[in-house]
This record gives structure tokens, sequence and C-alpha cells, in this order.
């Protein structure tokens, strides 16, 4: 759909990797920058650049920073998750190893702010403190991540705060930044970046959803991928928040358990406590959310028409 | 000496430590700011300023950018090298785990960005140039160091380059940025940057030499350090490149041996191969390099004192 943009940040990416001098330390940089991605948050800088200024090429720096960052958290939580698999490939810590992993990563950080010095120097300022706003939150999501993955009883409203900061806000400054850099009304850039969150947020409990509720063939992989792996999704954490003791009870040896019904003990427990349901009405909410706020934008409606398809991008597999 | 500038850094950081918040993601980053450091680097950026401007609160946020981001690299690369002591205490890695100190880590890098935001725009945009391209050659650097102690047959000028990147370039920016956040003329501020790099030459190639040509009492430590650790100092490095080939086997010997006579036959064969003379000579040739900088620069010699206080601050360590 965003076919040319996902050409032009293909080619910046091309052409930023061929830039980097021999140090052994952009070798990992030069792997995982050019795996297959579907590059969301440029596409988001792009779109949103697009409202304002019709020079997609201003866009880019901007588009390639959110792209570089976002790679560069994914290096790093793949070391702590010891994780062996990024996009199809193996992951850098198993390739090279942890210690290559963390300095390629530290220096992917900096080269995403080095992207931003391409702005003139009134752009750069406010970029600069949105850059290292999310970045902080990002990171503080990760932080509540590993905090929340030793913890059972949390409200579902905790782990909302945990994806909205690990990975909701980096959609919602990949929007915002495109106003940035054409010096909008904060108005304008502060509604971008709530309806990139309220996005970010609908799209993430949506996978967590689909996962155990959808289809093999809408999500390209296996169901019950969360649920093998006993990864605490919004439906855990929603059954968990609506059990009685004995429901909280079959849920812990659910997930304890390597049985072969396993996938299906926990589709049951979440449709009896509702979990399904309430996850899907969460989905229509942040979604709802972000339609208003797309809607509220003070600008011409053939103007937000990509904005729109990009949402319906995000959020069109059906249920 | 700096006494003054020494707990002006102290109190801001103790300021900046004050100000972050409750997440957990902090916690190390509080501990290791207030560890007890020399803080050489955010008080030469404080020289630097009152070269051209007597507020030294116009200083304070880029001193504590060098300083937030040199304490980040030390966090990093005491997991790389599995330290467990940093300035006398635990390392974060073990007081708390390597996923935390990656994490925290890569906040403290992002924290050293965020100070940067305080200056105007028009010295925002040099300033993070310069901040951008100090990260990356420090990175480079370490990279180096890695590569290099699989190394054994290198040149020590590579290890001068390893050095240079890896510790130099910070105390060259340091300085540096004195003169950047007061928009002074290039041919000054590059002037300042060779100084500083100079000066970090000859006090890191002097730190080699003291280790096990100095006494207990100036280095304040047991001497031969380095050796028992098997470290590749500059003195390791100017002996391979001046030993026959049955000195090289003798030091490959002495290296791999636990001997209690190993510090002592090291010395020999660094005198032997006058690793001894030729690490002094280049101290001597960096400080001279330096002051002569000094001097060169275009400013009323009065304002310079300081500056010379601090590379005598850092050589005055007699050999």
């Amino acid at each position: 759909m965003f076919d040319n943009y996902f050409l032009k940040v293909n080619n910046s990416i091309e052409l930023l990797v061929n830039d980097l001098n021999e140090s052994k330390i952009y070798d990992p940089i030069k792997y995982f920058l050019k795996l297959p991605s579907k590059r969301i948050r440029p596409i988001a800088t792009i779109i949103s650049n697009q409202l304002f200024n019709s020079n997609i090429d201003y866009a880019l720096p901007a588009a390639l920073a959110n792209e570089v960052f976002h790679n560069f958290t994914l290096i790093h939580d793949d070391i702590m998750d010891s994780s062996k698999i990024r996009r199809g490939k193996e992951t850098v810590h198993l390739k090279w190893d942890s210690n290559q992993a963390i300095l390629s990563g530290d220096s992917m950080l900096i080269l995403s702010y080095k992207l931003l010095e391409k702005y003139p120097q009134e752009i750069q300022k406010p970029l600069l403190k949105l850059f290292n706003d999310t970045a902080l939150l990002i990171c503080e999501g990760q932080q509540l991540d590993i905090d929340f993955e030793k913890q059972k009883d949390l409200e579902y409203n905790s782990y909302i705060k945990m994806i909205k900061y690990k990975t909701a806000v980096l959609l919602g400054s990949s929007l915002k930044m495109g106003a940035v850099i054409n010096n909008v009304d904060n108005s304008i850039s502060d509604l971008l970046y709530e309806c990139g969150i309220n996005l970010g947020l609908a799209f993430q409990i949506q996978d967590d959803y689909l996962d155990l509720f959808g289809s093999q063939k809408l999500i390209g992989k296996k169901v019950g991928g969360d649920i093998v792996e006993n990864k605490k999704t919004i439906l855990y954490h929603i059954c968990y928040t609506n059990s009685n003791s004995k429901q909280k009870s079959l849920l812990n040896e659910i997930y304890d358990s390597t049985d072969s019904n396993k996938i299906e003990n926990a589709r049951k427990l979440f449709k009896e406590t509702k979990a399904d349901l309430l996850s899907k009405n969460l989905v229509k909410k942040y979604s709802e959310l972000a339609i208003s706020q797309i809607n509220d934008l003070d600008l011409d409606s053939s103007k937000k028409l990509e904005l729109v398809s990009l949402s319906k991008l995000l959020l069109n597999r059906k249920f």
C-alpha cells in the first residue's frame, strides 16, 4: 500500500549502511538493518510529513532515526530475553556474541541521534527533546516488562502502561516527528502523538488476542505461540484480574504445564473469564480513539487519507 | 586544586540524580554516579568555558553530559570485561545483573543527550554533532580494544590509535565543548580538541608506564597490577614491536606464567627492549604537544593558567 515509501526507506537504509566505515562495530548494524522489516515507524513519519510537506526526502532522516533507534532496542532486548531468532534470522548476540551486541547496539543508538543532525537548528531543538523523551520512556517500558515477568498479581492496566511505554510511544513519536520537522503547532503534533499511541496500543492488544483467537492463515504463524512460550499477554492479565481464586490456580496450572491441551485449556479459561471479549473491546476502544483523533486534526480530509489507510493497515486483521 | 569546580559538578550530579523518577531503571544510575570520581572531564569543560565566559553554571549541563556519558561507557565496558570492582565498589552488572546494566546503561546514554537540551538552538546544533562524533569514536575505540586483546602481533601505533579513540577523544571533546557552547571560532575549538587528545594520550601512556615503573606510594596501588592481570599495555606493545624472535617468545612466556618473578621478569625485558624509555619519550612527546597547543591558543596568558594547571595535574606524577 505504501510501496513507494517502503522503497524510499529501504534505499535510504542502504545508503546509510554503505556510508559506515570499516570498523567491526558496524558489521552487526549492516546485518541487522538489512533484515526484512515492514518499516512501519519510518513510513508513519513519512505519512505524517506528507500532511504538511510534499517533499518526502525531507522526512527521511527523521524516519530513519526512528527505524535505527527501534532496531537498536531489538538488538539489546534480544540479549536480555535470550532470543535466538529475529526476523527469521539469528539474533546479533548469537551470530556474534553478547559483548558485540551490546557495543554495536550502543553505536546504533548514537547513529540514530546522528540522523537528527540533518535538520536546521530551529527544528533540531524540539526534535532532540522529543527523541530523548521517547527513548527514555521506551527504556522505562522495557524495565516494566522485565519487572512484570516476575510478578503474577498484576492489574491489566499496568500491562497496558508497559506496552504503551515499550512499543506504543515510538509509533506516537514517529507520527509526531512528521509534524515537528515542519514546525507545526503543538495542538496538531500532540494530537498525532496521542493518535500514534492509541494505534500502537490497539495493534499490540490485537496481536496478543489474535495469537490465540486468530487463524494460522491470518497471523502467518501457528496459533497459540504465546501460550506455548508462557508469555503473559493481555489475555493472561485480564484473566488474572477477573478470576476467582479457583480460576487463578487453574491459570497458573495451565501456564506451568507442558500438556498437549495447554492451548485449548487457555482458550477455554480466557473465554470463561471474558478475557477474549474484554481484549476485543480494548482494541475497539483504542482504535476508535485513534480514528477520532485523526478526525479532530484541523486539516483537509483529503490530506488525512493516508493516515486513515495506515490505521486500517495496522488494524485490518478481522476477528 | 579545582575544588570549587569539583563541588559544583558533584552538586549538579546530586540535583540530576534527585530529578530522576521512581522507575527501577534509574537505581543503578543513582548508585553509579555517586561513586567517588575525580570528575576530570566535567572539570575540563568548566576550565575551557572559563576561557570565554565567567559564568560557571553555563558550562554545567555540557560538563555533566561528558561525565554521564563517560559513566555509561564504564557500566557497559564492565559487563564486556567481566569486571567486578569499579571505583572501589561492586560493578553494576554484579550488584544487579547484566540485563539491568545493559538497560540502565542505555538510559544513561540517553540522559547524557538530554543534558544538551539546556542550550540555545544555535549552540545545540554544533554540540550535538561534536557529541555524536565523539561517542562513535569511543565505541570504535572499545571495539579496537576488544579486537586487540585477541591479537599478539600488533604495532604499538595501533595501540595508540585505540587509546586515542577509547579514552583521549573524550578529554579532547570535553575541552572543545567549553568553546562550542560559547560559539568560539573553530581555530580555537579545534586546538582545544587536539590539546585534550594529546593530554589524554600522555596521561594514559604515563599510567601504563607507572603501573610497572612507578612506586606504590605514587600510584596508590600495588606496582605491576597490569602485568598480573596480563593487560597488554603500551609497554607490552612497544616491547613486542622492538623484540627479536627470542624476546618475543620470552614476552609470551612471561604473560602466560603465574610465576612469582613475573613482574620482575617483565620489568627486565621491557628495559632490555627499551620499552620503558620509549614510553617515557611518548609521554614527553604528547605532553609537549599539548603545552605547545595551549601556547598557540590566541588568548591572554592569564586566561590560560587553569588549563596549564589541569595539564600539570594530569601529568604531575614524576618518573
